[in-house]
């Protein structure tokens, strides 16, 4: 059992011979106070076993020392995974700690708003779950707790997000580029929760790449399967088609990849046969050799932390909607319009 | 900013017309305390934005109701987040919050250590960072603070681990009953902090079965390569060997599926050509049909949250060392030893 400590920033500046002022600068790590003094207060209170006192360095960093950021995805997914990571590098550098909250079902939506008021343990909280309702918002909303909300704009709240129907549009032009006139469109099952408004907005983008190189809409090809044998799915639908697509624009890579795979065993490769581009760059996009619509999740988080902190120490932000750029990543997956003849 | 809140536990009592025991058991969850009074209790605390006092409930969770998890790779890595998935959902049922600290460097660890007295706002830490030196386990245990080992075992202190020599040595086990005696062993480049310990156990396995199935240690074939083109020249020192091996037993999934797709470039295909098997049932083995040793991560997490609850809370696991079973999965990438002939 931890006891409780008794030592205070007092006695740790008496130890160490400094101001308590100094302590407090030192154990922020503030770059007022020299290296030797920091190493020496931080001795002083590592043999006090000293554990600082939030209340007394708070000011700086908000009343806690500690924000939050709620996910709707399982942890090891690769976005959860990929923002929580760029959030906690930036908390770190300012010595504010990183508590998790998820939301990946409904069950765990439900304990979360049931226990809402417990969540003002944080001095701020990123909202990276998606598939909240209107009312959930509203209800974050009156906590009175700095929000800043991930890929997805609510009236009045700083927001960083990606441009995903820019993003899909420049991925499709890609695909026009190298020649493809009929290109198909993957989306997520619509009954995935939490995907939905990202998706949507994808498939936007492809509409608009298509209508701009004058494909008329009735000629767009989309497919779509439930997971979790989404790509298996898909690939049938694709064999199925009586003229199928020389390539195929996905969602998401996850997708893809599945996609990619299932079409392999069935003997078309890409890109000989097909070319495949997908969304996020995705941490096996690039052990794939998949090309992609890069999603940049570490500024995702970095700019999220940053407005966080800021909201926390009280400052009002001067940008307080940031839009990060996707990029196209040309991989192994695509190519020119394949050349009819036997396989 | 957030502002202090002024209810306390008499005021939601007084709004919900309860006793102040039963708010109190009502927001830990208790199952002593009706649906219908929780339900009432908990719209009270929201009417108030009543920010429940860790203190007032703390005994049964500990002192603070948040414990934290030491992780040594990114947050994004599979091991690190299905790790935290099961611990979150433990901590959640006991309705007690996780902090994440991360030492995925050099400089993460020092600055971990360097702050480490601060690292007490938990009540207890579950260390999944493999790479800390006998000083740094020292100055974790002089914390005073509950601890709990993943993967590693030091003295004194509970821990949840897999038997990494045991699954391995099952794995290649299984390679042999499909008739194969030329089997190769890939492991992780020794200079990749952190995985050392699980690297030498798991080529302990190898050599077990080897030995056990009358193979002598000369005629075994260990192949390595540096992160992150291992794949790569794995792939290359195995096309190179005059004699190549019929199977492949590889220290974990993510070098598996890496050494897979370069022979495969090379025109080198599983089953068909050879046989691989890997480590840890990683999220894409499934996907890309890898067969492997399966790590329970789940079984790990919840076991560490379940210690780590326990110790918060002051009680004496009677089971401090768990030890959890790994398990051989066949997929599409093992099989018989393929038959001499043209390809």
């Amino acid at each position: 059992m931890p006891t409780d400590s008794h030592a205070s920033m007092a006695d740790v500046a008496r130890l160490a011979g400094v101001s308590v002022a100094t302590v407090s600068r030192a154990l922020r790590g503030s770059p007022l106070v020299s290296a030797e003094t920091t190493a020496r207060v931080t001795a002083a209170a590592d043999e006090l076993s000293f554990a600082i006192s939030r209340a007394a360095s708070g000011l700086a960093r908000g009343r806690l020392g500690r924000i939050g950021v709620l996910v709707g995805a399982p942890l090891r997914t690769w976005f959860s995974g990929s923002v929580l990571d760029a959030v906690y590098a930036r908390l770190a550098q300012a010595d504010v700690e990183l508590t998790i909250f998820r939301t990946q079902d409904a069950a765990e939506r439900e304990a979360f708003f049931t226990r809402l008021p417990a969540r003002r343990n944080v001095d701020a909280l990123i909202v990276a779950s998606f598939e909240l309702t209107g009312a959930e918002r509203a209800r974050l909303a009156s906590l009175d707790l700095p929000l800043v909300y991930l890929n997805q704009r609510v009236r009045g709240v700083p927001s960083v997000a990606i441009d995903d129907a820019g993003g899909m549009q420049e991925g499709v032009q890609s695909l026009l580029d190298h020649g493809h006139r009929r290109i198909g469109f993957v989306r997520t099952d619509l009954r995935q929760p939490g995907f939905v408004f990202s998706s949507d907005r994808r498939i936007e983008g492809y509409r608009r790449a298509m209508a701009a190189a004058g494909v008329p809409e009735q000629d767009l090809v989309v497919l779509s399967a439930p997971s979790p044998d989404a790509g298996e799915l898909v690939a049938r639908s694709y064999r199925a088609l009586a003229d199928p697509p020389t390539a195929l624009a996905v969602d998401s890579d996850d997708l893809a990849l599945s996609v990619l795979v299932e079409l392999d065993q069935g003997g078309v490769r890409a890109p000989r046969d097909i070319s495949v581009i997908g969304f996020d760059d995705h941490a096996y996009a690039a052990r794939m050799g998949l090309s992609t619509v890069a999603q940049p999740v570490d500024d995702l988080g970095t700019e999220a932390a940053d407005l966080a902190l800021m909201l926390a120490a009280g400052e009002v932000p001067t940008h307080p909607d940031v839009l990060v750029a996707t990029r196209v990543v040309h991989r192994l997956t695509t190519g020119p319009v394949p050349t009819p003849g036997p396989r």
